[in-house]
């Protein structure tokens, strides 16, 4: 079967590889749909050499269909439709204070080990969550990064009637700005690119430019002068950070999306100040997992509009060239039912 | 009667007052005991001087006896020992979400109004706490410090058997330690000068020198491997800071207590690698303060030792002077029953 290889250098290339017969408490799965997310893309641009073995088989976004389960696994029966959580904490030790989701020995599917970018993927088998009846394999091939969304905006304890500021509208930007406005909340997406802007728009989301509009007072008129209560800090930009304590009011809460690899300046003042709450937000745990798929079979929320397009496993290396030119694009899914 | 007046340009100078009558909804006070603090010696360097108007008196650490009331007030009555809690949020907004304490309009007395160098202080009522009996006038004006530790310890969500790191050995950072250890925590408190050092260690308190003890490890060693559980940022100092989310474990509190005038770096990738939480800590609120009188009449609590000395009211000018050269003296009262 074909496999999507990262080979370091900037080099994804398609190769054949042997589907792997699950051992105790593991699940093979023909893999459907596997989305392409930004942490693919920093993986292609070498910023996780350290952490990647190569050569690594990508992709973590995955729905699919259960081929054949190994030893000790009675949850799930071949042909049962599945996503894949892609953690596994099986190494999580006392010492991580029961947050197993983020645990210090956490190996992330399809970066630690290989990924889903593969006709058949064999994974444990408590990474799975079934599919409802009804909901498309495409579609729930999105429940990875909304499983994200739906952590961040839980994280933000957002609430109905409160006024919420996302910074930043690519992909998971988008779908915190979705969850956050399912949950009751008036929410206003800032983006700086036009053609993101013309997505949120299609979404349904109201949004500025902040190079256009004053985001402060933006957020000042839409509060009565109270201020943002949540923001959530999505673009990984220096100046959204420099910005995001100035659109809060007093106990405002502040989620930490983006990943920022360097130290970055903060206003502490405004901390101080307005009594702010900041809080680092990293991939899921259950609760959202299952939020996600739930969400996904809301027809009122428009998802499919998410998935730009999807493309078979042989369009991979280009697709992995040509996306950071493509900043209109959302989401790509990867046709994986021919690879087997 | 005698106040202690900031005039600007480093110039702090005793000079006549008259005692003001209570208006409505106030009450006049025999001031028994005033603490000199750290926000009194920014006013004195000129860090403030856009919001003081000059001349000012300053001084909000105090205790005293209740001399007078004005109409309408009937909870208290001459001869009331008294503290008094110098926020005046009688312009608070439907927009400051029910925040008081840190409401938009909040007048901090001593800074935006007369403060209590003073021997007759006239204060709105509602600015009052009883001082339980048999607590010594003294000890009592310890208060106000003791609430900004409270409300601190309160922030970080302090329990029992948790591990706290405490950067920064001034009085308000030893109060932080010592109401966190009453808390039921480990606590460890960092400090570089050595003066403070040992005032720690008289107050009976775990400490160690960053330059000396690497005080990640040392966090390490404490917590069977799982880090800090808050930790406390009182330095205001850059290193500090930079070394703050370190410490942390997964999930970790970080309360902000210093103030940071200008922007500092943050690691962000800590706070999204182990979903940290940051905490902004102003002032105090009514919990805070019945908080502090309770801890104050604990006899097993060494409070009378942060009090360095009692002075008059004559030598506040040279105090003003000399404080910042002195950094193992924690906390001068001022006496001033002569004063009035």
């Amino acid at each position: 079967m074909k496999a999507a290889y990262y080979r370091g250098n900037r080099v994804v290339e398609i190769a054949d590889a042997e589907p792997v017969s699950p051992g105790i408490g593991e699940v093979r799965i023909e893999v459907a749909y596997c989305g392409i997310c930004g942490t693919d893309l920093h993986i292609f641009h070498g910023s996780m050499d350290k952490r990647v073995k190569v050569p690594q088989i990508l992709g973590h976004e995955v729905s699919g269909v259960v081929k054949e389960v190994g030893e000790n696994v009675s949850d799930y029966s071949p042909g049962d439709r599945v996503v894949v959580c892609p953690l596994d904490s099986r190494g999580e030790l006392a010492s991580d204070r029961g947050f197993s989701h983020i645990c210090k020995n956490l190996k992330f599917l399809g970066i630690d080990s290989p990924g889903g970018l593969q006709g058949s993927w064999t994974v444990p088998s408590g990474t799975l969550y079934k599919v409802p009846d009804g909901l498309d394999l495409k579609l729930a091939a999105l429940a990875e990064p909304l499983a994200v969304a739906c952590h961040d905006v839980r994280r933000g304890r957002v609430s109905n009637g409160e006024l919420v500021i996302v910074l930043g509208g690519g992909p998971i930007g988008l779908l915190v700005a979705l969850v956050a406005k399912k949950s009751g909340a008036r929410v206003i997406l800032s983006e700086v690119n036009e053609h993101r802007l013309k997505v949120a728009k299609e979404l349904g989301l109201e949004s500025a430019n902040p190079m256009e509009t004053d985001l402060r007072m933006l957020c000042e008129h839409a509060s009565g002068g109270a201020g943002a209560d949540v923001v959530f800090e999505v673009s990984g930009s220096k100046s959204a950070v420099a910005s995001m304590t100035g659109l809060l009011g007093i106990r405002g809460r502040l989620v930490v999306v983006a990943i920022h690899p360097q130290p970055v300046e903060i206003n502490l003042f405004d901390f101080f100040w307005k009594e702010l709450e900041m809080l680092g937000a990293r991939v899921y745990e259950s609760a959202d997992y299952e939020a996600a798929l739930q969400l996904l079979g809301d027809t009122t929320l428009p998802f499919e509009k998410m998935i730009t397009r999807v493309e078979p496993i042989e369009n991979v290396p280009e697709i992995f060239q040509t996306l950071e030119s493509h900043p209109d694009t959302m989401k790509i899914l990867i046709d994986c039912k021919g690879a087997e």
